[in-house]
């Protein structure tokens, strides 16, 4: 399953630099500034993960994926600013990314030996470090500040993979199944405005904002 | 002393913990922003630590130490909104891991073999750094940048520790000092908005703020 | 020649400790957040560099590196008020530390074994990494993010040493071309406000920002 995984992984190197990419356009910048918040909003999340796992940093080893990410801001710095609502596009692909890492993350992380919990945790944190990354560099709000949800979809979709990968280690349903919780519960929050309920005083009483 | 380290540990990671869902609360996070917020502020700066050290990062190999963050969140999650002074609670907690981070901060280092100014300068960071990437994280004005005295305890609490460690490594005297001394000067600073003097230029003569 | 990147990783690390601790001085920090900004701004780079490469942390081997932090940190303290232009200075130490940094970071990949772009990307993000925690830890606007050519003149430095060092490892030609080639580039970009071109709409259609 390396095979899926590694793809799994460029794909969501290059939607991640798209995402980048255009909060690059909203700033204005130019074509290395595309370059280096597509790079980084790419790899972080990766990076991380290769980082606490102790394993080679994947692009270190396999300059492609920088590649990836300098071909992807060189497109976007053309065509991002004919794009009409690139916010819009840019939540999308955030989204992608998002349950693509949240897979890989994990799978890595099982790989790796680490424990279910730990590797579920890991699934998350690498799924939202690159966008996280992004919107501070930026100076954006983070999109997991936002009510919508976010981390929780990346933790079903973590959740799911590492419960049918026990199942099943020679399919790519785990990657699928994990893709696919992940980007529909996503995607129902972007288009719903779901959000979780928030824990809130009982009605009625009126707490300072301390 | 592995045990008391641990266990200094395991506290700090839960209070800081514990901030961290505070200012979840005060955002109004769901419980999955919770979770993940009062997980990065528990572990982050002993991450960062494991990382320059190059050891096995302590919660990719312990998951009791992520349990311990996802605890705290839950019950936070229903109980925080109904703490009237949340913030001076967020404080206290902080003030807490800040002085047990700074001993183990200090305490790992030194025991990887680092030397001492080193290892001082690893344990102000290792303390910092949790409640650091929870302000960044959550658009908050991180603690360390407000006037009162906050990395000056980190510092010296790290120092007591290791000015005692050479001493006495068979007891628990230079933690509990180590953790005195960080603790007990944060709490004044807290009480009394104790301040280190600020370097100001002649007064009559002013400068445009430049 | 170690010797002259271990120089020039000595310089970059002072000339960023001294921007680091010109902006603590602008946020009115005590001495000790000036030695903590200063010691971050100045070894976050390399640090981000080494974690990257697998390598040990060069600060955790060399404490030296932390005490010329420290040095530079009191004595701006007390010298920092007193300049009229505290952002004009910070902004060259910065372009100095940005050109160093440059090339240390590409020089250590390289020799590391790292590919040739993956060298000239790792030499950017050192350049580029310590000044970006110093902006987001004191909530600056990072320089990155604002037009004048910053990134870029990082990516031609880190280039031009890379080319420069397949043909002469045994000289610091290669050292010095890249350096001023930064150097040059970034302080043409803060005297004559220059800036990549940036690509924008057909002229007449405008673009709700989006």
């Amino acid at each position: 399953m390396i095979d899926a995984i590694h793809w799994a992984d460029l794909l969501g190197v290059a939607v991640f630099a798209a995402s980048g990419a255009l909060v690059a356009s909203r700033k204005e910048m130019d074509v290395v500034g595309f370059a280096l918040v597509a790079t980084v909003t790419g790899i972080g999340g990766g990076t991380f993960r290769d980082l606490l796992l102790d394993r080679t940093v994947f692009w270190v080893a396999q300059p492609e994926y920088v590649f990836v990410c300098f071909a992807v801001a060189s497109v976007l710095f053309f065509t991002a600013p004919h794009i009409q609502r690139r916010y819009a596009v840019l939540l999308w692909a955030d989204a992608a990314g998002l349950s693509l890492f949240a897979i890989t993350g994990t799978a890595v992380a099982l790989e790796a030996g680490a424990l279910w919990s730990v590797s579920i945790a890991m699934g998350v944190m690498t799924a939202t470090f690159g966008g996280l990354l992004r919107d501070v560099i930026c100076n954006e709000i983070p999109l997991i500040l936002r009510r919508e949800i976010y981390a929780t979809a990346a933790a079903v979709g973590a959740a799911t993979y590492a419960a049918l990968h026990i199942f099943s280690t020679a399919s790519i349903v785990p990657e699928i199944a994990g893709f696919c919780a992940c980007f529909v519960l996503r995607a129902l929050a972007i288009r719903l405005k779901l959000s979780l309920p928030v824990y809130r005083a009982r009605p009625g009483r009126d707490y300072p904002i301390d």
